[in-house]
């Protein structure tokens, strides 16, 4: 795919530079919007709009939606009205409430200015709900009945709005005040009888969304029931737009990069890596960072205060990275494990026991497990071998280093369990309770453990 | 939506324990498969048949697929061969490949034995494909016209076989051997006149994927130009099925999860968690636990091989955690954005050197903040306030602490970037590269970059 695109990249390039354009046009109406909207992207600023202006009118606005915000200001600052006004005339709503929300003041007004005052209407509509909703993903174009249609009245509404609505395929049965009935897909409406009443044939049970509702809930719901188009519906039924499947898999795949980066000690940032300037990458990563450097303290504090028993077993040292991190490793597996199934729902608050309880025999398996080939390793290579113990206190010192090792595993698995969990019961992001500081807590916790140990066996 | 299922779910446990099936059948009627299959995993093993044969025959087919194996498999075996019919026959090819392929070998035949001759073909060809290509994600029934044909033959083909296909919306074009020669979407045929000839309307520039491309990269092209179904070809053009976007919907989940596991040092696993058994839990953990203990080994030696020098400054152990920590947290920050970016084709092996230079800026801005802070926070209160320093060294034993991070935070930055995009480049996945590995490459540099600063200062 991707090598076909550096291809025509290059082609499209040398008939620019050689200002063939009739070529180029040619080439272009045959492309999709996101590989001319990718290959425009590496054009110099000021050739955007001259190459822009050679796609063919609806191709054009296509092309649009598929740009960032960057480059969309730079073209709408350079269209005259009249331009403005063809490519607002040929996007979906929803795009077109996207584009002005990203855009300066200035620009946003001049987009509002040049729209008809129902298309205004409409933007203004959806932008004033909250960013994480249904309503701010929703589109307001669809194919409404009546209940009292035949089919063949149907199809005839279908042809007569259907060329302005974003699917056509999920069509919306309404009444009075544009409550919402039930749906009919076009499928059935094609394999029905020409005058069937649409009252007859539709499905009354509506899966929907109301305005206010997550939107990766309802992301979820098109992922769980298959659906091509979801309508939603406001506080008293009333049908106010519908999510698309295409808006449906941009919010999975950005739910997923969020939850990844929240996991990485990351804040969230909603553009791509390469886009995102280097201030904001700092600023993305150094809140996370400073938070957990100062965490640190405490693991030092801790260490700093065992300073003088340290000194008498000195070899007990040079495991702590080991055990601080096989700690770490083991609860950020549960930990990540446990968050990216509550974020696909797979769990939920009342299955916590059972969560605890699959982990303790887990932990308990796995600490066994790599407390005893970490004795044998110990006795092999650091006893017999490398004489790394302390004389007279080396078995002492091994069972210390494989105790704190199955506790720690123990309360990380554990901890990694619980924590994700409570927090979203506290309504709190459980993916704030992964890996990172997960690890800090546990960092603490395992010294604590081993020198706790160590004072009982060794000292 | 989960409350109204729960409520449900409690009502309809009510219906079969009074064995009250005219009503329990009503209510289930109105439901939606997933939810079904969802309340039904809760009912008792042999159970499980009675409630299923209540439910209408096309509805039992679409709750089937939802069930998990084992509660297919327990059906499946109270089928009487009529019932094992009735069901595969309301089945999509893709679900029925996806069933036989996941049955015991005696279950498999059993199926195989009672599909039609066509049937069984087509699921022996879905099923010769690799697990993680186009082919084995693709169904076998779509809507294929001629070129020849007016757009009223069109809809006639269409109600014909309508039925039986997954999807009605995008038609398939096609030529003598299947040849692929374009798609037309059932809106363009609606939109167009009646006797206008499909060769003359049709979409030539098709998007198509091969039978073995991978199904990540179907999946991209989904999300990229906004699709509801995807033919697959062969390696001679000819058409051999399509892919639907709720198929691709899966995909795009279960490698976001994929990804997620590895960055946590988990064998990915296609269970859901609550599904996943302990042991089975036990062994998709414990093999990079146990590497990354192994090599923990490394980090041991150093800080041993260190011993006797580190007796002279004993404070700077306290810091070891601090410096390994925020190394480790920088690389996996870095390594983690690198490799969604990677999943999600933002960023090509062609990047590197960008990356590396923005990277190495934000390294060095992150690492001059944090180091600045860090010897705030040393001097105010490791050295003023705890007195944590050895008497005389204090200076050099701060600067040597800020060195370290400010280095440490540059070779984690750089480290993560460089590693998953090279991993991708050798063909090996970068997700492996993630945050267990990076980090503890990490930990062992961390150590010798600070006992090395520190040999040059303090000692």
């Amino acid at each position: 795919m991707d090598e076909r695109i550096f291809e025509l990249e290059e082609q499209i390039f040398d008939l620019i530079e050689n200002k063939k354009f009739v070529q180029l046009k040619e080439i272009l109406s045959e492309m999709q919007p996101a590989d001319i909207a990718e290959i425009f992207e590496e054009a110099k600023d000021k050739e955007i709009p001259v190459l822009f202006r050679i796609l063919p009118k609806s191709l054009a606005a296509e092309v649009f939606v598929e740009f960032d915000s960057d480059k969309q200001e730079i073209l709408l600052n350079s269209f005259s009205d009249n331009e403005l006004r063809a490519v607002l005339d040929e996007l979906f709503m929803d795009d077109a409430a996207d584009i002005v929300e990203e855009m300066p003041a200035t620009v946003a007004k001049r987009i509002l200015k040049n729209a008809d005052a129902n298309t205004r209407r409409q933007i203004n509509q959806l932008l004033a709900y909250p960013d994480d909703c249904a309503g701010s993903i929703m589109t307001t174009e669809y194919i409404d009945l009546k209940r009292t249609m035949t089919v063949d009245e149907a199809f005839d509404r279908i042809r007569k709005i259907g060329f302005d609505t974003e699917t056509i395929y999920t069509c919306y049965v309404i009444g009075s005040r544009r409550k919402l009935f039930g749906t009919i897909s076009l499928r059935d409406l094609l394999l029905s009888g020409k005058d069937q009443i649409i009252g007859d044939i539709m499905d009354e049970n509506v899966i929907f969304a109301n305005t206010l509702d997550h939107k990766e809930d309802v992301a979820a719901m098109f992922e769980r029931y298959d659906m091509l188009a979801l309508p939603v519906v406001d506080t008293e039924g009333r049908l106010v737009g519908i999510v698309t499947v295409d808006d449906a898999i941009d919010v999975i795949q950005e739910a997923a990069s969020e939850d990844i980066e929240k996991m990485a000690a990351i804040l969230p940032s909603e553009k791509t890596y390469l886009k995102t300037g280097v201030f904001e990458t700092f600023k993305s990563r150094i809140p996370w960072l400073l938070l957990l450097m100062i965490s640190a303290t405490f693991t030092g504090a801790i260490i700093s205060s065992f300073e003088a028993k340290l000194a008498q077993c000195i070899a007990l040292v040079a495991f702590i990275p080991m055990l601080m991190g096989t700690g770490g490793n083991s609860g950020s597996q549960t930990s990540v494990s446990i968050i990216r199934a509550l974020s696909l729902g797979d769990i939920e608050f009342r299955d916590m026991l059972r969560v605890i309880w699959k982990e303790l025999r887990v932990a308990i398996i796995v600490g066994i497990v790599l407390g005893a080939i970490n004795f044998i390793k110990l006795y092999l290579v650091d006893f017999l071998w490398l004489h790394t113990f302390d004389t007279g206190a080396e078995l002492a010192e091994m069972t210390t280093i494989c105790l704190t090792l199955i506790l720690v595993i123990i309360v990380a698995k554990l901890l990694g369990a619980v924590l994700p969990i409570v927090a979203k019961k506290f309504g709190l992001d459980p993916a704030v309770m992964a890996s990172p500081l997960v690890t800090t807590i546990l960092d603490a916790v395992s010294l604590l453990i081993y020198f706790g140990i160590a004072a009982v066996l060794v000292l």
